[in-house]
């Protein structure tokens, strides 16, 4: 579950004394709001805390997080002229703060506890720096993809690249899987995902270890799913737009899915929630490779109870199948 | 093509006049920008100046349009015991500055030039009356969806009644097919769309004139298009999310298709814009049954010679098949 933690008093009290990005960059407490999220839900797998933007510090661009309003970029990369100023991530020190966290967290999680990584997939993360935060229409990363094909080559591989590196950093500092999120994809067509967006992801888990299971989700437009599979991954990761049965016959039946309860489901009462996660793990038809999740992620106005009661209704109701 | 004119130099002219509520509800401005939007881009069909919200006035609701923020309903009916003050439109009488609208278009338009009328879906209505305007979640309308289902058909059952006549008034008036637009149906799950959304909508088209054709445009979920083909409709409307080949064999080929170039094309250039242009009427393989169109409204900021190019090409493109 993304932003783990986010609507729990434990994260809100850290949360209190620092920043977010002061958060995301001192180890100690990314480990302590990981593993108090882990406990607190009693989830089978806990998710690293961390940021998909801070990447793009050292990438060049000047990242703020404004109280209330989410992530600003003050110098994005408005046109394709720009991309001279957007540098490849060489060397992923500079990002330390999220491999020290992975380690901390790995010596106090128990042994039987996957703890995943993640990042922004190369589309997501190129339409934040272009748009400089978040956007309705993506119309200036559209419009770049649109008329200048080869600045649009060198933005991709070069996210590519540097999101390679920094994976692979992850894992090696003791993630068991990683999860690539390509939260803005939905907005494009079929033809524009395969021919613009497809190979820079594709390139990003081809460039991983082959023995690390890759969580590949995409959200927000259920007609890229046979194409969300060509991109890779062992797991592939829905949103609750499609029905899981329609998915996994899209999908073949050789891969895992994660998903797809839609998280608004967690504002009503405690047997509507019961009712539709039941719905979930239906039209997963009890399939060993289902990975049962939200579609997306925990609005942070949400009661603790009722995410904590949801994972225990999921156990309990799994365990009977 | 919705919000027809809202980025030509004529309708900035009238709308720096007056208001938005009252450009729409002056009959002899609504037709007036209706008519210029129609000549200035060359379209082979006008739509009906208008706007999705007025229908909510009578039935209680509360609306103002914000400068730079869009619609605002001030008394919302947030919760499922707010429908007592949601209000049947019996007498669409209140509604005369629609028809008077039409009736005016009508007179002025050339004979071969067909007039569109056009209203909300219900689900789209009821995010708005729940929401009291725009949502990124939809939180509160999918939770009174989700925990009271008989205030929720109240609530839809009142919409479409509501909606089929005031679409038999406008077709009444002079209007030769209607649209509705469930611009907001794309956030829910096909179990939902089937439970909670199609029969209202289904109800709604239903409730017109077997002879009227009516085009029944979905947004935001290509998981969505068989069950938006059982809601009914002569045509559906459909966004670039999904290709025109796909959709035909999701649809059956017994139905027209209207669409769908993504709208932030026309920020390109001409021949760029040529070039998507083209892969549409690409894949709609020439059929007699596609209307071209973009997949969602026009952006106030475009550049009308873009608009007018496109429509050009089309109807030359078009014609060479």
């Amino acid at each position: 579950m993304r932003q783990a933690g986010r609507y729990l008093p434990e994260y809100m009290a850290v949360r209190n004394k620092v920043t977010f990005i002061e958060l995301c960059k001192r180890p100690e407490l990314a480990a302590e709001v990981t593993l108090t999220a882990r406990e607190r839900l009693g989830v089978d797998a806990a998710i690293l805390f961390a940021d998909l933007l801070p990447i793009l510090e050292p990438m060049g661009l000047d990242l703020e997080y404004l109280k209330g309003e989410g992530p600003v970029i003050h110098n994005p990369l408005l046109t394709p002229s720009h991309i001279d100023r957007f540098h490849e991530v060489e060397d992923v020190g500079c990002l330390d703060y999220v491999f020290a966290a992975v380690k901390l967290i790995r010596k106090q999680l128990p042994a039987n506890i996957p703890l995943l990584g993640f990042a922004g997939a190369p589309f997501t993360l190129a339409s934040y720096a272009i748009e400089g935060g978040g956007s309705k229409n993506y119309a200036k990363t559209k419009t770049w993809m649109y008329t200048d094909s080869g600045a649009w080559q060198a933005l991709m591989e070069t996210l590519a690249r540097s999101l390679i590196r920094y994976l692979r950093a992850q894992i090696d500092a003791g993630c068991q899987a990683v999860q690539i999120f390509d939260s803005w994809a939905g907005c494009l067509s079929p033809d524009d995902y395969r021919e613009y967006v497809l190979p820079y992801t594709r390139m990003v888990i081809e460039g991983l270890p082959a023995d690390v299971p890759v969580i590949n989700f995409l959200t927000g437009n259920p007609a890229l799913l046979a194409l969300q599979r060509q991109a890779g991954g062992q797991i592939m990761g829905v949103d609750w737009r499609v029905n899981l049965r329609d998915a996994w016959s899209t999908f073949g039946h050789d891969v895992a899915i994660q998903g797809n309860l839609d998280p608004v489901t967690l504002y009503a009462d405690l047997p509507t929630i019961r009712k539709r996660a039941k719905a979930v793990l239906d039209a997963a038809e009890g399939r060993p490779g289902h990975i049962f999740n939200l579609g997306h992620g925990v609005f942070p106005d949400l009661k603790p109870e009722n995410v904590i009661g949801l994972v225990e209704m999921v156990h309990e109701m799994g365990q009977k199948k």
